[in-house]
């Protein structure tokens, strides 16, 4: 089945109410990009499922599910119950959904900054709101969801708006892993300035790497991009050098995991050859992450741990063996890009230039005041 | 089904006997590492067919079989015609599967020169022997062929005993793509250092970029440095930047398809990325090749001609669609290294350094004499 192009950024999870209720929808991206499977998960479960298998990844888009799962859960148990629940019964019940939301995936810090500020929504209504009844309740759940995949869209934006004044009309650009709307609920990270770039009458063409071993970019970036109607060429890792040096690429955009004080970047694996690529190549190389992905409390990427992934991701793809029997594997899952290879840092609190530490920290003061 | 663990060298290319006539013989290096198939070929158009589809790779292994294609085609001739054949029309129909042969592949340099030399052969057969039957003839090139076999191993231990003086005793090391053992009729070109250091006692682990798209590292070189028993961890290629950071990598060995007089050399797409990335690193880059890769007519890589192969290598890896449909893509099958990431050339004629143009002229004038 050919994927229809219509030209539209893509959405990657969503609030629906039909008759049968309330859902929260999502493309499903272990199927991508071959098929195009909506999903209307119904109960907590469905989503915390969907978490877990990968249905649904990306830091910020885990982040905004697992919100719309709370609300859920709370129409759901208003839906189910009326008003025969007690206010305390259901905060008993989405405590649960809050515990089990939460186990889903062990690293990604925006499932649990989401999940807490549901659950402050909801002892707000109770302690300072004076909510009586469970629809209310979930009503309040429901806004507050909307407003985090609203926010997140929203920086999204501003990141896209501040990344683009990088991109000029013609630009050949490079991007490794998937930044993009599937990581998020808006126009994504990295691609962003790439989307509003195109959306300011900007002609763009992009490099995407494809990312191994889990091949993001092949099968979330290519397509998403693709959707959008933004002209790319798909390539393996390993020729992001060779068109560095041939292809005329003009700039690097990538996303981040997680940012040290200092402005090293922890990102998808093979993020930090592109780096030294680039440098090497004197092109410039543009991280994009929202500001809270920056973490001041480690003082260089040095600290960041690494996850270590199953030797299977490297060794099969898709399920063939592509490596003999017991051959020993090493697979990271991201690596550091230490900020000497960093031209700028596109937050949506601004811009970033070294010295980081200074750019970030003056960052964090005018945030918190 | 496991692979064997044997500790030994393997085979690649070889000839045989039979009651069945002749045959050259090859492990089939697209069913590797989990099938280990050996073909017998009876037919030139067999054995342009294995080089085509990839059965046998490596410049210097593509050399030896093209030569021994030439030499069945003429023990074809003779066993299916016997001398009811006249020599100028077996002189004819070897031009045919010359042409034939010499249209497998068009980068790879050894490929044209052992074709010429089984044609010189047969030239001299005709103009210096006075070879009257067509028997004789067949029998010339059978030993021509051999012959080539012989010096391509001769030639890849000379190599190895070269390059194993960069290697200490427990050296991490790095290679792409497979120059080893199943890319000649020897121990390889850029493995050969390695066997040889491990034959000296010396302890060695090293590093396989899997080698997108066509994951000659993952299906070759790992299997056949696991038969041989060389310790090695296998990655992605985009891991390569990464492991030279952390991995202790204390040199990279790579072959090549092709070298420029001015030391620039054309070999598996992303060399280059490795050779910059080693650069960056301060970590040595050698490349190791016969002196029959070396190209003087080319003044530089720039003018080596680049293969582009299909988008399918890139979207589907072993069958499986991991691309959307209707993407570009882009697929060269080599790059080209500018000489200043290289810090040596180790051929059979002696270890070249920059500059390369004197020092690759001197070899060939040394050779000459």
């Amino acid at each position: 089945m050919k994927s229809q192009i219509q030209c539209q950024q893509v959405r990657t999870v969503w609030w629906e109410e039909d008759e049968q209720g309330v859902a929260v929808c999502l493309v499903d991206q272990s199927r991508l990009p071959l098929q195009v499977n909506v999903l209307r998960l119904r109960h907590e479960h469905e989503v915390a499922e969907a978490i877990v298998s990968l249905k649904v990844r990306g830091a910020p888009a885990i982040g905004v599910t697992a919100a719309l799962g709370m609300a859920l859960a709370a129409q759901r148990l208003w839906r189910e119950q009326g008003e025969r629940m007690l206010l305390h019964e259901a905060y008993a019940a989405l405590g649960e959904a809050k515990r089990l939301l939460g186990t889903t995936r062990p690293t990604a810090v925006n499932l649990f900054w989401a999940l807490e500020r549901m659950q402050d929504c909801a002892r707000r209504a109770s302690d300072e709101l004076q909510v009586k009844t469970l629809r209310q309740l979930a009503q309040l759940l429901q806004l507050e969801a909307l407003q985090i995949a609203a926010e997140d869209a929203a920086s999204c934006k501003r990141m896209g708006e501040l990344g683009a004044q990088f991109i000029q009309d013609g630009d050949t650009l490079l991007t490794h892993c998937n930044a993009g709307a599937l990581a998020t609920s808006g126009m994504g990270s990295g691609l962003a300035p790439i989307y509003i770039a195109q959306q300011q009458g900007k002609h763009v063409h992009v490099f995407v790497d494809e990312t191994r071993p889990v091949l993001q970019g092949a099968r979330l970036t290519a397509w998403e991009l693709q959707q959008a109607g933004v002209p790319l060429t798909l390539i393996t890792d390993n020729m992001a050098g060779h068109f560095m040096r041939h292809g005329g690429i003009k700039a690097v955009f990538v996303g981040a995991d997680r940012i040290a004080a200092n402005g090293d970047v922890a990102n998808k694996i093979g993020t930090y050859s592109v780096a030294v690529l680039a440098h090497a190549h004197h092109i410039p190389f543009y991280v994009v992450a929202p500001f809270s992905t920056v973490d001041l409390t480690l003082a260089s990427g040095e600290l960041i741990p690494i996850e270590q992934r199953n030797a299977e991701e490297v060794t099969s793809i898709r399920g063939e063996r592509v490596a003999p029997w017991d051959v020993t594997v090493a697979n990271p899952a991201f690596d550091v890009t230490p900020h000497e290879y960093i031209t700028a840092l596109i937050t949506d609190c601004g811009v970033a230039r070294a010295p980081f530490t200074t750019s970030l920290g003056e960052m964090m003061s005018s945030k918190s005041e």
